[in-house]
């Protein structure tokens, strides 16, 4: 695409693209396969699975929910009309890359602490608030809206870096619950929605 | 990663990880620029900016719409509670990734006819409805949900490999408006909301 | 309240709230028990409920279905993020005070005509494309935004009116719906969200 | 209606209907007009509005932002899209029957002490959280979702009675606003959307 045009546009979009390559690979490498293992427990163990996140990042989340639904998991998410109580048998996956977003660290405190729900936390920032008190944490390291880095600031501004990175590694587990589930993209269609 | 641990556990994840590198690459080469800096001119030439997509496209367009916000432009997404009427010198940006989702249709077709709008496709489906009465088509070369690939299927069901191509994309536009308008996180960053 | 103030205050608030309590009235009067009746069938008799509405009738549709819901309904809004697919014993309830509204007729049209879903319209338009199609019509008396009234439009201005009367009414049916199932307030309660 | 039927259907909707009649004239009887007039006030001094709410509050919160965009006030629903950030010269509209909503107390508390922002609430707990910090407060006298009423708990469960005065209690405002600034219905359609 670059030679075509002049320098103006396209270069941008393409840096993005190779940054965007090498944070894959990176996620290939450092992502914790131990990790990876106790969030898939926490999912096939839970009697209903709640996700939740805010701005850009709750999207990331009701993306994943979605396909939790269309794998047939009994899923919701926080805030939209129809999500019932949550239980102690229940799971709540909270989606912040700062760890420290207001709503998110309170409502997953609320879980947490008030209903005995299991807390998964899915962050960059291994140290903060939601992390510590999470029963299981998946560190994806990628830079996030609180975090300044000259190199990237320019190219994938605020948590885009971190966003991505969620949403990709959350369709890999999808990929990994499809083959786990024996499911098949016909057995997904079948609870596709239709009217939209 | 994969080599810490047995054959269930990782290797989708990994093989998922694998062909998004690969769907990067392609993006990169396949990408029309013509069809790149129509769709910059038709942001830039907006009074407003409107957003639609159903589904997992529907998190798509808010993930890029609230971007769009950060850059400081006037921004809808259709549906939402502050959406305003559209006009002629608006346009609406329609996310489909078979460009045939009935309500995208629709509404693309209400804006387009009766109103005047502008209207951009972005969809891996030149033929579709969506992109025969576009004004710009950006087309995203990736499975969507309504095509069979049997390699694709197992790991990147329905239209996780489009809605991510368009994410991905997306992203990398708001890297060139970036540049284009000379803005810095910091802009973007007195943007965003802090109330979530 | 109308005493301790001059004129510019209050009063409209006032009026306002006269024409509501006269509404209210007419819709006692005039509401058809045998479309309650074939409503309440349709609630039971289904196996998932979907509820859909655009705009203020859309909060209407989704404060109705949290409450379906808390009554221990299996329901869901079109559009949301675990929304499933429907099905032929399932009912679309469409709410649309023109019973024009350009997605409420598109996507209800599909569910009818395309699924074999049952269709109830909720609306104040008898002859409208969408109360033509349904198989249940709850016709609600109201002023509804395409719709002119000299001394109604200062007080209650486009849908206002159909769109109270819509949740009203579904208020007083969640009611109806408590006593046939035997249900208290405390049932509620147990699945009311506490994550909010 | 009641008279052509039997027992069950019925007799709860209009138990409930008069209920609410009298509800209706409470308000009228109730409101504080000064409480009133400093929200009007609130709302016309403030650079941009923002309103939230959880559950069926939050529905009513955006059916009013939707009406308050109408009238061409410049607002935003906290969590939405397109949502900017909030500053010193914006105020906040929080509503909670109970005020004590775990998200709307705590953002509220941060649009308050850390960013400066004027706080409104709108509740039926003058000793609540919210209302104690909240600049404003506007009182709705309605039994809310923590209360416990034998008589109103079968025939308006939870917080409906809290929920629909202020929806009503709102579109009443409306009417005042659009005579404060001399709006006809006229000006609120040009301003409502059409892609819907």
């Amino acid at each position: 695409m670059a030679e075509a045009r002049g320098r103006l546009m396209g270069e941008m979009l393409i840096r993005f693209l190779d940054t965007l390559g090498e944070q894959i690979n990176s996620l290939k490498r450092e992502l914790d396969p131990s990790q990876v293992e106790e969030l898939i427990k926490a999912i096939e163990g839970a009697n209903k699975i709640f996700v939740m996140g805010a701005g850009r990042s709750g999207f990331v989340a009701k993306a994943f929910a979605m396909r939790l639904m269309h794998l047939g998991y009994n899923v919701y998410v926080v805030g939209e009309t129809v999500t019932p109580r949550i239980g102690r048998d229940d799971v709540l996956i909270s989606i912040s890359g700062s760890g420290e977003t207001t709503s998110v660290v309170n409502i997953s405190r609320k879980a947490k602490e008030l209903i005995g729900s299991k807390l998964v936390a899915i962050t960059q920032n291994k140290d903060s608030t939601l992390a510590r008190m999470s029963d299981v944490v998946v560190l994806l390291r990628a830079k996030d809206k609180t975090q300044k880095d000259e190199n990237l600031s320019s190219i994938a501004p605020l948590g885009t870096m971190f966003e991505l990175t969620a949403l990709i590694f959350l369709d890999g587990l999808v990929a990994e619950l499809m083959s786990l589930k024996s499911l098949t993209e016909r057995d997904l269609e079948q609870r596709h929605a239709v009217l939209e």
